[in-house]
């Protein structure tokens, strides 16, 4: 079996059973408890939305990125890349998360993606909102150690407690810190903006050794500068990129939980992912999707688009040893 | 102070800040410790919504339900009642839940309506996912002991267990029994209906000793039949009325976690709550209201029109007395 | 040229610039002051909307209609009517209202349907909001003298004053009945409904003169019942019958301003319709058609059908001669 | 493998790529030539809508009854039916049509059905617009014979040609009593409402022999009495029943590209289909499911439900003889 | 009592009766004649929209803008300014505005305003239509005397008259510098553009006497140089700062009621309104906001981050002193 | 009769049938066989979309984008051209199309245009899905000869076959290279973009002589040399520019059927025509605009005030003699 997405000038792309960007579908209790091979990367949904503040409901995030992966082609123009030629990947399906309990949750996105990264695939995650990223990272270190975190985001999300509680969207850093999943030193936050409670919000994060760029940072020193802040933090560690669909502008990204406006385009988010071309992923994540709040899809088609530049790094990465031949 | 809505003869009713029905505001944390005087009912929002198992978003309910008051008018026609002749009533503001926390939000419900219903004041309470409920009927039944619960619902939601949890919009009414909040002999759910999981989804309920009234009865022996049971069933006992927005189809009601198509028009909806004039209530609720799908406010409306003839109800029976004489 | 819809079997029903039912527009500034001849009906938009005293916006309502009446076909088979055999038929385009000035306003739809009326042709207006009905009333009064008036509506609309003012959609009744334009012996209302302020709501009406059957004697004595007293009261008057879109149930017209629950559903109105054929028509109106509450267009679908039914009214009339040789 | 539902106990409904009622997926390009054994009804989408003849994208309506069927479970109460004890089912995929090209598309259509007829299992079409069910009858005729076609629809789809051409979703009832796929003796249909071209509408259908009940008759006969014909038409044939959502009101089902004012609740529209229990199923579908128009989902959830209907019939009849035993 | 938000620690921002940001509600007819003590900032609604000349509706903009107001938090990062150490801030409720009466809702909105600007507190306005502002100005100018006009609009509403009109959103500006409310040398326009009826259109601004910079000119000479001209215009005179959400892009606001396109970025015009930090601002309004047409809310999250930033900076002026010392 | 506007000060602009631009309404059927005389410019409805691959339902593009001309006015500042003084132009209704069968349409098409080009208008086509365009270039070109092409857009359309097809939205450019209506040395693409399928998909266009730039040379080289370009490359030729809604981002045209993020702002993309002013255009269209997904109508609008910058160039061109003078 080839692990790349049906021919859509066989099959209409509107058509069949949706997968993100109409990839094989492996399910996750099928396949062989290490997961199979020949599997670069695996696209998971991650549907819990019980850290949510504000809004909730992406828990339909998956369901939407899928649908709104339609209509993503197999080579990447700007990178020159037949993705394809290069990775096999699939659709891992969903997590059986259970709502209203994270931590039991938590336990189960761990165990859902441990086969896939014990056998070096890399796993994407689909989410959810952005407390299932402490998972992720926990299933993620387990094997490669402490890895840095590239987050492209509103908001910090590194308070210690959330009322009172220890496991939301707004404290999943300071927890992978804590737990050693994270390398500070090879992390960064690229996008904070918004009205705040204090100086402090940004503080944590840096206290945490965590480099910050704020949004406003990004629109005085330019795209290019985010991009080369982030290469030089992550260098050739193994990194994990996360990305909050709330660091878009509500106007490209209405379908949110906390929006937050002055934002990225969906252009410029784009170009700032497939620039990292080079960095060392081994896994990322696109969360806070809620499709209840995006009535024209635009949201999820951005959403989706952002997961294939993740895609695409890890292709981009697996060829360049055969282009050095 | 007059506890009585705004006049919409010298403001608009689409001008203000959006109470329920224009009511006065008292803020919970403002009052007296033992709530005010002279108030009858006090509309109180219950924005939790981690119980749901399905869709989620019901946190809005109460502000859209609030929205879809502003119409309401003070005289009742079916049942000539001048209503605020006879009973003050307040919006009781939301209580502070913490969301993703549900026993921890059952004791801030518990504690938010216990002043007033010590006080001899009906709360009604706007939802929120149907877990609520468990916390109302602590609350009510801590003053009036064992009440008997008059349900309308698509589900039976006595479940033991839901995803192997205890508390969720499933599993309510069994815990309610299991507490002694619930007198079984003086309540009943009308209106169930939808697909199963086997014949034990009634079985459950009647088990309990809860009179079971499906939709299709309902159908088959008339509105005038269910409200007569529902009557009987109560006598003059303290009761708990709890109105699932569910119950009413989907065309009238969209906006709702989990759809069940065939159910009641609005219009039945309101005729079987104030046919029930006399019974005795102390408690009340409207949930499973959730606005991310209710596009055209709708079901919004309909529940704002719904806590309308719960608070008739109250009136109703004050006014009695008053009418004996 | 002949005055009947475009043939869709030549043209497909979704192209074209919008009319009424796809029927020749005759510009009310191009043509003679008398209007056109052969013309038995005039579809008249009337986008106006500062009488609405809650949601606002029924200005579009003509636009919405003329969209929501490309389905429409020229055999009604109830009434088993080739509508075009019997009668000509245009839209008149829009009366150029004045947003924001009700009594310039009424001066002008009552200036632009002079004309229609005075070569007999019966005008059917697309509100707008109610308040437009008492400029209609004035242009067919002037012709005919007092007619009866044939009102189906969720709310009275005869109060004296509104916000202290004399000119609204709640009180376009009265006026009509003080300036002598509606005979109030041939007159009643159908299908009110909802809370109110109190008994005098519908007393107010009564004590006018007019017959007031409300949604609650509709269900109790039946849809036939309800058709036979308005044949009743019109017997052979010349009579003005006024469709407020809001006597429908908020599930089949969420596009409009006041919603009511409980309401008629759209097969009941539009069978309320029809089987009066028989009246003479000699105007009419759909109102109150609001379409930024109307997400799926089935508020507009209705409406346009209701207008039909009133145009199968005044084909019917007229071929029933021709059946009697 | 078993051919049933995931267990939402253990994971949770609103998760996992979305299949119809979240069965196993069988891919029709992967699995054997002549279909899986063990399955019994297979649900097939068959996004294909260039028939249609006003709105259009139909063809996004198996994404949407796939997401709609999320909630059914697996005990039929009306039927006291747990379906699955009697037979497997899958979610067969979409069949590869060619947007813009009918033939072509009907010969993938009846090339991928037929593989699952010959193997005795039963199609349930998932559309799309009407002009399928004409491919449908031809995979389902080439094993079975001339069936007996029991279609609820508006319209009847019964004229010569549209627009000049002979197949859209105007007049596949034409072409199948044509192409002898259909035996009018055992056909009916129902529901049919809706202004039109000339009595001729209701006569073509006549004229194949197909027997008619329009909707006006429906309400004046009742719902037992449709079903009584329909199961009298019927008899022990063959047949294929053909729901067209667009016989439900456009309150019910706004999501539909010819709406009619008037038509079937979808309670009664379950309950027409569930009396059926007894008739010999070969094929089924539910078709002109839009959902660009159905912004609160509630046209998709009906017609899940309605797909769960005739599931609910193949299993019924598979049943008796073990329940005559 | 302390003017400052409800500690979104304590309770859930989605939580409670909607205030603006979450302020203690001071109900305009219960306080004291001339306004509370500690007031410094008052966020007022004016529902009122009957100078809207097309899409009309923002009579619920004072809602919608409460509503979007949840997410916003205490300390505005880029001034560094933790606002509710320097300031109070109340909501003070809507005006009891008439629909449908542009002068008498004038006299409202005036009266209204007038204790609160006599005690020193600064108005907020919350749009309703830009005709509200002639009613704030005159409120604002009874005390301060004529003031500078900062005006960010996509229109110069400078008209004489409209539809032979007076008063509507498109001739406030002109009535107010005749009746000697603006002083046009201390006035601006910012971010005129789209299609006009001829090259008066922007003279007639220029020839009041007020600056204009149209959007053309805001792309080709920068934000910055946008900033420095309205700071230089208000230089440190009491100004008046009127924000139209048209002057947003519709894809940033397409909740309004004359969308244009070519405006703002939200990112740029929140930038635009803070660096401005140093004005001394007596009354401001964001006007024009239409929830009806803002079906992800995305255009009342705009305004409320824009209204936001007024009240940083009444907040910046007050502390500057204090910083001095 | 004068082609120009409605007074917009006589008549509300929300008033009338809608027309583009509420232009006169020359039926094509109506009028004479040559077209009519004084008409510049014709605005021409093509409502076919059986050419598109993914989303469908442009066949109501025509009726939005006519809703969303309403506030455009008869002055373009930039140009400072009072365009009526210049040209006559109507809105000459839609050709009827015949849905689903695309060669049928193309001589619909190529016919309704015909009369109208022969005359010297200019036709500018609303459309409808992007494969029209080869009908309008047959017009076009057999007066005018081949002509240059100016294509802005996020996608070639230069495939040779789509599901193995010749004539669909993406294979147009090549068709009409090939049958020589397009000289490919006067014509380019601009705002090429999103993930392909190779490195073909580009060089396709440049094969067939075309010059291509795509969205990433844009934002690196900026837009006038965008603007440049196209100049260069129509010199003095004729040409046809055509505009594909899905050259703007989604968050500025959600309303389209294959959607790719990174794409133009509005502002931008009306920059980008009216610098293009002097070149010799004589015909155009703008294409794609898709309403069921553009819930807020933005889209409309941005297509409405593109097709008015086309409108522009031809005033602009019609004038320069004069000033010459």
């Amino acid at each position: 079996m080839r692990y790349e997405p049906v021919n859509s000038l066989e099959s209409p792309r509107f058509s069949g059973v949706r997968t993100f960007m109409r990839l094989p579908h492996a399910r996750p209790d099928a396949g062989p408890a290490d997961g199979p091979d020949g599997v670069d990367v695996a696209f998971v949904g991650l549907p819990f939305d019980t850290g949510s503040s504000f809004r909730v409901g992406s828990r339909f995030g998956p369901e939407a990125i899928r649908a709104g992966s339609a209509l993503l082609r197999p080579y990447h123009p700007e990178l020159d890349l037949p993705i394809f030629r290069w990775v096999g990947a699939v659709d891992w399906g969903d997590v059986a998360v259970v709502p209203g309990f994270t931590e039991e949750s938590y336990q189960r996105i761990e165990a859902g993606l441990a086969p896939l990264v014990r056998r070096g695939a890399v796993p994407i995650g689909l989410g959810g909102d952005h407390s299932v990223t402490l998972a992720e990272l926990r299933a993620v270190a387990a094997v490669h150690g402490p890895v840095g975190l590239l987050q492209v985001d509103a908001h910090p999300d590194s308070w210690d407690l959330h009322f009172g509680q220890r496991y939301t969207h707004g404290t999943f850093v300071r927890r992978a810190v804590e737990e050693g999943l994270v390398d500070p030193a090879a992390s960064i936050q690229v996008g904070l903006r918004g009205s705040g409670y204090g100086p402090e919000d940004l503080d944590q994060s840096r206290e945490l050794g965590i480099e910050v760029m704020t949004m406003r940072e990004v629109r005085r020193l330019g795209l290019d500068e985010a991009s080369r802040r982030m290469r030089a933090r992550a260098g050739d560690r193994a990194v994990f990129l996360s990305f909050d669909i709330d660091s878009l502008d509500p106007a490209y990204a209405p379908g949110t939980g906390t929006p937050e406006i002055g934002g990225f385009t969906s252009g410029e988010a784009v170009t700032l992912l497939w620039t990292l071309a080079g960095v060392r992923l081994v896994g990322a994540d696109v969360v806070e999707v809620l499709p209840a709040h995006d009535p024209a899809g635009i949201t999820a088609v951005a959403a989706a688009n952002l997961a294939y530049q993740l895609l695409a790094l890890v292709a981009w990465r697996k060829r360049r040893p055969a282009r050095a031949s």
